[in-house]
Order: C-alpha cells, then sequence, then structure tokens
C-alpha cells in the first residue's frame, strides 16, 4: 500500500474505534481525517456544538484534541498488543471557536522507537503530544499538551 | 431567602444556562447540584458516557468540572453585569471513573472581594478554581485546575 491508503486506513480504523471507544465524540461529530505512524489530524463541526453565540464549547475543543493520542497511538503502535490512555491534559484556549476545527498533532521518529522499546521491555511508556487546533481561516483557537501512556492489554 | 433556598435558586439557574449556552453539556447529562457564593457541585452519570468497557470519556469528566466556573461565578458574581470564561484547564486522570461522577471547587471569600473589585475597575478579572472528581464511592478519579476570567459585558 501506498502512505496514502495507510493513512486512510488508519483514519478508517481510528473512526471506527471512536464510535465504539467514545461514542460521546462520535456524537459530537469528532472525526480522524488522517492518521499515520507519527502524525494524526481531526476534525470536528460547529453544528451542534456551538452556544447561542455559535462559540464551540471548551470540552468539544478539548475533545477533538484529546483523540489524537488515540489516533497516532493506532497508527505508530503495535495496536494488536498495547492500547492508549490519557493521563493528563493541559489545554489553553485562545480565540472564540466559530467553524470546523482542526485538530492535528506529530510524535517524532526517535519518540515512536523510545515509546515502543520501553513498551516491550516493561509493558508501559508515556509519550507527550502537543496538538494546535485551528479554524477554517487557519487561526490557531486553542492548543493542547497532553501526557499519554501507551499500556500493554493485560496490564 | 434561606442559603439552601439560595443554592436551589443558583443551581436552577445554572442548570438553565447550561441548556442554552452548552447543549453539549447538558446531552452529557451534566447537571448543578449546588451553587453558592464561592461553592459549586456538579454531577454527570455514566450512561451514555462511557465507553464500551464501561469508563467515562475524558472529555466528558473535563465538562462536568468546567462548568463548574460557570455555577460558581453566576453564584458569586453579578451575572448581570459579568460572565465567566474559561482560559486554560488543566486535567489530572487518576482513576477509571466508572459510576455517576461528582465535581465540586470552592472559591474562597477574599477571591471573590478581590475579583468583584478588580472586574468593576478594570472590567475583567482572573479566577482561578480546582476543582475534585470523584465516584460513587469517594474515589478521586480526576483533578482540575482551570484558571477563568471574569468579563464584563460589551467587552
Amino acid at each position: 500500500m501506498t502512505n496514502t491508503d495507510d493513512a486512510a486506513k488508519y483514519a478508517d480504523m481510528v473512526n471506527t474505534a471512536l464510535e465504539f471507544t467514545i461514542p460521546v465524540a462520535h456524537t459530537m461529530g469528532v472525526r480522524a481525517i488522517e492518521a499515520r505512524p507519527g502524525f494524526a489530524a481531526s476534525e470536528v463541526p460547529i453544528t451542534g456544538n456551538g452556544n447561542h453565540f455559535g462559540v464551540m464549547y471548551a470540552g468539544v475543543l478539548f475533545t477533538v484534541a484529546e483523540v489524537l493520542g488515540g489516533a497516532i497511538g493506532i497508527a505508530s503502535f503495535d495496536n494488536s498488543a498495547y492500547y492508549p490512555l490519557v493521563k493528563d491534559l493541559q489545554i489553553n484556549f485562545r480565540r472564540p471557536a466559530k467553524t470546523t476545527i482542526r485538530a492535528s498533532a506529530s510524535l517524532d521518529e526517535e519518540t515512536i522507537a523510545k515509546v515502543t522499546k520501553e513498551a516491550e521491555e516493561i509493558g508501559k511508556a508515556d509519550f507527550m503530544l502537543e496538538a494546535e487546533l485551528t479554524d477554517t481561516e487557519g487561526v490557531v483557537v486553542a492548543t493542547t499538551r497532553g501526557l499519554y501512556q501507551l499500556r500493554k492489554y493485560g496490564t
């Protein structure tokens, strides 16, 4: 498969996983747009997620960014042996979000290798993910910094 | 009115506000249980908010705690002149949440006086809110530390 095929495949896997593992996020309309080793992007529409001023709720911004940990986890690590969970997350709200919001985050190859090795050796490994959330004009509406843990099934 | 009447009145106001200003939170079943000057408590059921392991999603825990800023704001400040907004929030996940979750936070009198004075003088004032989230057994499943701003309408 090409990298593009892989990215689509992982995004489909993430969206299927979302529906069953995080129905709340699925109901908000949170979707993985792209997921490949070291990179994930997600989106959420403003429709249904705004207040009466048309501004997206903070918890929806949290969610569209938080799911990137799972999306990158699925695409970057052996998801038959490990699953990611979130340990803590800091979100900074910068501007009102009034359109579809896109979140994206990257994980470099060195970190992926280190996390993979540590998880193999001791069954779990932490990784930090920084995400940027932008509106359709490209304005950064929020940023997040999440600490996740890749954990071996059965531990 | 007694303090108990006040607390019920503010909780009703918060719940009405939630339905219109944060329909997403209302849909999750997030409700103010108590709101009075300097204190607010909220709850959210596990039903509809869990994954297939019966564990509440991180974004729901974020939401039940985040709304306390609005609840305390409504009960503690002049909400005909000011509204609270969240600037950033740190959430630390400690244990899997598998029951109805209750969040609560306090704001001391000195801080309320300081924020009121500053908002009157310059139209806005920041305040920090630390919340604790517990399950029905009293186990702390998460904690949050949120930075809010009380802002004058029209600014």
